[in-house]
């Protein structure tokens, strides 16, 4: 947990759960199994998630016009579920039972063949888990264009099955079965206490996992989270929350700004911390949803950062924060161009406070400025002052780059909005791990 | 010359003249020297290029925010030597006697003193050449942030000028002294008769030098091109066609997505070869103009496929073809973000044919298309149609990565726009170049 993590759970009064994910939350359990996608057999490569009651369900989906069967699919069933089900690309929402995931084919780029077994793979749980097939959500991450084999579903989702029931905090092993590229399993959950937003001597919790923008040849990065809470939620407003959530959270990391084709993001609600009060439902606008949603915020903030953390050879976490923007889309846009230069990418894995590039970033990136409003820090060495280049202890900045973390600030001069993105190094291992595979 | 330069010369005529440069075209000297902007006494940094008369002058220039002190001294020179001189952002034009350039030193974010010393830079070679200092254009490349020295210019002008005088034909050492981390000098020059658009027995010449996307550290990449012509122009008119061409070649390239603060193109005339005819101008809207913006447009071809085929550390030039868009802003955005995409450039580095990571970048690019009707070649191989994979064959598909120029084909099949990106791989070296300087 990071400063800026333990900042956040202090401010508004968070605990985070030791080996905390997506069993936490009380109402669900899940596994992780090895059931042939891949051809390692010590690899998990697939996820099964459940709730023990239908949970208000919401999702966010990839943009990308090339979008996954997977995607299709589950965006059908939560229309499906919900009773006023919500259309188009905003965040959809239902009722789902389960989730799974396997990892090692993205089911992308594969016609009608590909929906039908996407569709296949949500009734072969259906079955296992007792549920229709339409209280199922599917995702898929791995390899494009080649279709999803089914056998492996078959035999596998009864195993995890079994091993849900004999283990329900199975949420690590789910973790691990999404990964990629990943090094490492991505997971957490914090609590938050009911006592002062009407739901006396409830402690609520807000748990999930994500695997990172990895990508494993030939295929392509795939972001995939489940998040889960035991607070009794409205889907409509599970999926408001959701939605304003992944904003500031998952939208505001970039690897090397390819969008996925499979990017898909869960959020199941069972209530269950709420039995006492008959899971009677965080109101619309309460001070209850309120502080679910920070506590989600909380949770997919340290997810976020832990993807790019991971990034595909990254060596450094790079937060690039943007001050005095004239809007918000000023701030996101300077941010976002800053955080995708390959050239500060590699300056940073050369420990080199390079702040040319990051103004000529800024330069380039279309937000409204005048460069000589414009002051840089790099690990809180200022660099760059209305403009103009400031001197800088070199050894110093040399020495602050050992850090594990390199924030990156920049004042715009121009107004009152701010962001923070979250990015990565560009590395050699970068290049390896996506031109090298052939060879 | 690529089949597709040869393709363009034998559609119009046009001749390339052997080893040609900034000093083809009738009028021009032009010589390149070491002034001491470099350590390495081996090395050319100081290019100066001078018209025998005062020539009609047009320019272009970054559209970066933070835009370097040359970039706005030669605008303003040129908006104090035109009658009608342009305002703004838009092409500038005017009349001019001389270019001077210099590497290792952007001179950009350097503030009133910046502007201070490119006017300096500028009155020196006034001084040399016999003419105001308005009438001479500047640019810089190199380091910035760091003050520009005056001293190599009042040591290196003379010498350069003397130069000139002893070998009017020094484009090639000219070309040589604004190179960076560029492997190669890249000139070119075309000719095209006079006899069918009323210039009978005129021969014209269409030449000039550019330096690449490269970056020196702790420098930022900086695109600076001369072409000169001894074809009779208004400057307007030179103006337009500057500006049509620059859209359709050097816009057209990207090495790393990254803008320049110091991006800057020249374009001089001075109609030597239509002594004869009294140097009467081409004729707006006419024939001539016509032919003279094809000679243009064939000149920057050359040479902005140059500069993308010698990007930083790159092993292939990439040329993707977007065709079948809605709109040419379709086009362009789907050609963009193809020839962005770091996964795209790596693949293409590790010789792989991975269509999925081109799909993925189209889903992004925001240009609107079904994922049904999409097609992709790479390399003259299908292997994606209608949205769908197609095999093909994968030794073949290496067999044709070891050519030098990869082209990736895409048919949106959303309309009848297309248009054409020049990009390189992302390899090894690129990360090396820009990541290791200081290890």
């Amino acid at each position: 947990m990071s400063l800026c993590e333990q900042h956040l759970a202090e401010t508004y009064g968070f605990s985070y759960v030791e080996d905390g994910g997506v069993t936490a939350a009380q109402g669900f359990s899940a596994a992780g199994v090895h059931a042939g996608f891949r051809a390692d057999p010590n690899r998990l490569d697939l996820a099964l998630v459940a709730a023990d009651e239908p949970a208000a369900a919401a999702a966010v989906f990839t943009t990308n016009v090339f979008c996954a069967a997977p995607v299709q699919v589950s965006r059908a069933h939560l229309a499906a579920t919900a009773g006023d089900g919500v259309k188009g690309d905003g965040p959809a929402y239902g009722t789902a039972r389960a989730v799974v995931i396997n990892s090692g084919n993205a089911n992308a780029a594969t016609g009608p063949v590909g929906l039908e077994r996407a569709e296949r793979m949500a009734a072969i749980t259906a079955d296992e888990v007792g549920c229709t097939a339409d209280e199922v959500l599917v995702a898929s991450t791995g390899v494009i264009g080649v279709h999803l084999p089914l056998g492996p579903f078959e035999a596998g989702v009864p195993v995890a099955k079994a091993k849900m029931v004999a283990d329900r905090a199975g949420g690590h092993g789910a973790a691990c079965a999404i990964m990629t590229t990943d090094t490492i399993p991505k997971e957490c959950a914090v609590t938050f206490e009911g006592d002062d937003i009407g739901y006396p001597g409830c402690t609520f919790t807000v748990g999930g996992m994500a695997k990172g923008s990895g990508m494993i040849m030939p295929s392509m990065a795939t972001m995939i989270a489940v998040l889960t809470t035991d607070a009794p939620l409205v889907a409509a407003d599970a999926a408001g929350c959701l939605k304003r959530v992944v904003d500031r959270t998952f939208n505001k990391i970039t690897v090397d700004s390819d969008t996925s084709t499979n990017d898909t993001c869960f959020l199941l609600a069972s209530g269950d911390a709420a039995r006492g009060e008959g899971r009677r439902p965080f109101e619309h606008d309460s001070e209850a949803l309120d502080r679910f949603e920070r506590a989600l915020l909380q949770v997919c903030t340290t997810l976020a950062r832990a993807m790019a953390r991971d990034g595909e050879g990254a060596t450094r976490l790079v937060t690039v924060t943007v001050r005095g923007a004239a809007t918000a889309e000023d701030a996101d846009r300077a941010a976002r161009t800053v955080a995708n230069s390959p050239l500060v990418k590699t300056a940073v894995f050369g420990h080199d406070a390079n702040w040319g590039r990051i103004a000529a970033a800024l330069g380039r990136s279309g937000a409204r400025f005048r460069q000589e409003d414009v002051s840089i820090s790099i690990m809180g060495l200022p660099v760059c002052e209305r403009g103009l280049t400031c001197p800088f202890d070199e050894e110093e900045a040399l020495r602050r780059f050992e850090a594990p973390e390199i924030p990156i600030l920049v004042d715009l001069g121009a107004g009152n909005e701010q962001t923070t993105l979250w990015t990565c190094d560009l590395t050699h291992d970068y290049v390896t791990i996506n031109g090298d595979y052939r060879t």
